[in-house]
């Protein structure tokens, strides 16, 4: 009997060098669910954390981790601690690569990046999202990460459209 | 008789000028409801809009308001669209003269912004604001502005410090 599942494969993390910068671009252009506005923003977002200012590197505002699977980068995510907050982090970008899907990268990242948030007083983890359908698989991998739906504001990103703030607290 | 009501002075409003930073600096450092960090993320903003890089000016992502009564500046407001919406806009910042109580000075600006804003397709405003109990003065002049409240996360500032969501949609 053989089950149609495919061996899991080892999905490592480690941060963000330079020369992922292209990587990182592909996947954001290939997730299908950020727009030209948002993937320009996150990569904006990535070359500040490789940028030489007071708010680059991983103790700068936009620390950055690449996932790979056999030396390959299949995922990334940029998160920071919340300004003016004590203990709070955002989750301000993730995605991976759709031809790999299921084989654990988002929920690697995410766990990894509790670690890392935790060794810097982290205590809890927002995000932001749509509530539109469109989404929907999206919301159900953060609930399933450990997220919880905690606020909506309705037609936020556009009329129709919630934003969705989901909060993981350890 | 004589009711104990001060003679209403005329607040007026216009784009800041690079002249108006030391006296923002000034209404951020005196508000009494900003501390250091917020009150530098509040003046940086301020310089943003007055730089000249792609994200300055009344045009770009922190445009500045101030209030002035007889030529004197008694408050302030940095407004901008908000990243990935269509027609949300967010009041990031916004601070009066403490001395110069229930001269309409808040209530000015907001309904300034609220036009600025429209005259960009702008079809409401977002805020954010602590839920202590420090904060119900200014809670209770953003519903008398119009603003509702619509949305909190717990803990979100600090254990014990949730964030409200206020919005204005007109």
């Amino acid at each position: 009997m053989s089950l149609d599942v495919p061996a899991r494969l080892t999905v490592t993390t480690r941060l963000a060098v330079a020369a992922d910068r292209a990587a990182i671009a592909h996947l954001l252009e290939t997730a299908g669910n950020f727009n030209e506005e948002e993937a320009g923003v996150g990569l904006e977002l990535v070359d500040i954390f490789h940028g030489d200012g007071p708010t680059s590197g991983p103790e700068g505002d936009y620390p950055t981790l690449v996932a790979e699977i056999d030396g390959q980068i299949v995922g990334y995510a940029t998160i920071g601690k919340t300004p003016f907050t004590h203990g709070t982090w955002h989750l301000y970008f993730i995605a991976s690569d759709v031809t790999r899907r299921r084989a654990g990268i988002g929920r690697t990242l995410c766990l990894e990046i509790k670690k890392f948030a935790q060794q810097r007083d982290g205590q809890r983890l927002v995000l932001e999202t749509s509530g539109r359908e469109l989404y929907g698989g999206t919301r159900a991998f953060y609930h399933a990460t450990g997220f919880t739906e905690e606020a909506r504001i309705a037609d936020y990103y556009s009329p129709g459209d919630p934003v969705v703030y989901f909060v993981w607290r350890w």
